[in-house]
């Protein structure tokens, strides 16, 4: 079968998303892959020589859990939770694993971790035409450094198993099953539920994830369709500090929506007056006390960026920054360092606007701000 | 001479805004007005037959008051309050009296009350070629109300005198004068400084402010020329407020912006740990209290929108009504009632998208957000 129809689309619906796919060759193997969000084919969506991995979709939010959950749901869900990281999606083609990222690109050392990690082998013998998708977390983590006390350095969680084809999900327990067969960890099992009991239950299962700081849930249908997710405030809070250190380089609407979040759980929770107020001047926190440390940090000369460290054998971190570099990225290497045969990498990614804008205002630069 | 000689363009340059620019007719006389920002003309140009009102034009800021001074003036700088209204401009045009606000559009109620309230017949009769620029401010005011303990309604503060056809500003002694000759109230003066002490004074001065909630200070070269402002943390607070009471219907740069003033104010005042903490728990209560204020708002069944007080003559207000309605504006009447031969009315301008959002996320619509 061709690949249009392979991707169930017409010669002409793809021939006008030919363009913006990108070709790169990954050890030898040419692929291409869709980088950006279209109408007609998820984002991140490989297309290799005989074989098509399917983007990972945009899971759908609702802001009310009481009136979402029953609009979204038909008669019963499954609650997972939701993790930190970096979603990745593995699978085997032509005998090869890969790991892509989210925008379809293999990074070679997230498939060089996840070989290490796992046993992909079997798992992919039994499964051979499938996707297994999942979160990277953990503190030593190129792409999202989040602290979760049951991961020293990087880890992987099973969230989704798809057909590499289609893109349909496996039934929760199936997935769930085949990964145990595996050894493959997983993302928490929080419970299934009738609507009723997930309305009832879900407030005390976020309240117990926001008093550990962990991001939220994904709620689905059984079958593993109808993925839906909501957040906690400290993930929402995280996120805004991130976001605010580095304020020229993070879109408004990245900040807004999450100030959204914030004020619709705040309702829903029926915050009373010294509650509500907390949860307002943690959020103005989060927001000034990022920028102001910037800003310190420019003005005594230093440069802001994203920094990471991640651990692993030598030829990984060569790897990994290599694609770095070759994605067009500038790194400074702030620390590198053996230990007990790993290598320790902290680097920085440097970001350009946010450098330059508090720079310029410090100097006194005149602007429409 | 003709229109594109009087405005300094060429025929092409002006051929090229002439799409741009909008015709209305008041009372008879018609006009043309640019609505918005072009690069080769201000905002809010308006011309007649045969005479030019030039666009007020924006003002630059510094974020930075140490730096920004000194790379904005030459050696001596005149500073006056910059006060938290909406911006009009006065000319007298071939007999008649005309108020325009910021986009060009001739204001029926503006033009009415400033008739009322000044003597600007005898002003323009010892200036006839000049624009009167200046903020209406206090609480009965149709686009923005602020409150001023020393307005009880709604007031005229002069600002400005420009040529009317070059826009250019006479010296800021000049226009103290003349304003004063004819009754006209201005804004407070607060000193002409050098660059040195005005660096020195300015902070202190923006505290007084701050401490009276009122919004900040304009500074400009005597001669009139390079305003300058700057604003105070108590604006940039208001402002948030105001903006996340309707969140959807405010623009994402705009609430951006006053962040980041509020970020390097904080950074430039050298502000301690909890001097800080405060300034960001007042930002995050600014933004959140209001948003769950609008939410709870549209729960109970209620629809949001801008509301306004004005008070004048019956007839002044029905224009004002019916210049909303030319406009496309929903205006519901909230209240409407007389008190000593005024009429008082309070009016909502409706919003839409505010309502409409809040009202489908509220029902548990999924969204991407």
């Amino acid at each position: 079968m061709d690949v249009p129809s392979r991707l169930g689309l017409t010669v002409e619906e793809f021939a006008s998303l030919e363009d913006h796919l990108k070709r790169r060759t990954y050890e030898g193997t040419s692929y291409r892959f869709l980088p950006d969000y279209r109408s007609s084919l998820e984002k991140g969506t490989v297309i290799f020589e005989d074989t098509i991995i399917r983007g990972f979709p945009k899971i759908p939010r609702t802001l009310v859990l009481e009136t979402g959950i029953p609009r979204h749901f038909d008669e019963r869900l499954v609650a997972e939770e939701k993790l930190n990281g970096y979603n990745v999606r593995i699978a085997r083609v032509e005998g090869d694993m890969f790991a892509f990222t989210r925008s379809g690109l293999i990074c070679p050392f997230t498939t060089y971790v996840v070989e290490q990690m796992l046993e992909l082998d079997a798992f992919f013998d039994d499964h051979p035409a499938v996707i297994l998708c999942g979160e990277m977390i953990g503190p030593e983590n190129p792409y999202t450094a989040h602290h979760y006390p049951e991961v020293a350095s990087l880890a992987f969680r099973a969230f989704d198993i798809r057909d590499r084809s289609s893109g349909e999900p496996y039934p929760v327990k199936e997935r769930r099953g085949w990964c145990d067969d595996h050894d493959i960890p997983q993302t928490a099992y929080l419970g299934e539920f009738d609507l009723d009991t997930a309305t009832d239950r879900l407030p005390s299962i976020i309240d117990e994830l926001e008093r550990e700081q962990r991001e939220g849930v994904v709620l689905r249908d059984p079958d593993g369709s109808s993925p839906l997710k909501y957040t906690t405030s400290s993930a929402n809070q995280g996120d805004l500090a991130f976001a605010y250190s580095l304020p020229f380089d993070y879109g408004q609407a990245f900040t807004f929506r999450r100030l959204i979040r914030e004020a619709f759980q705040s309702h829903e929770w029926d915050e009373e007056g010294d509650e509500r107020r907390e949860r307002a001047q943690a959020l103005g926190e989060a927001i000034l006390l990022s920028m102001t440390d910037t800003i310190e940090t420019v003005d005594d000369g230093e440069r802001v960026g994203e920094q990471h460290t991640v651990r692993s054998d030598p030829e990984a971190i060569d790897r990994l920054l290599d694609h770095f570099v070759e994605q067009g990225l500038t790194i400074d290497i702030e620390s590198d360092r053996h230990e007990n045969g790993q290598r320790v990498v902290t680097f920085t990614k440097r970001v350009q606007r946010t450098n330059d804008k508090i720079d310029a205002y410090l100097d006194g630069t005149i602007v429409d701000i």
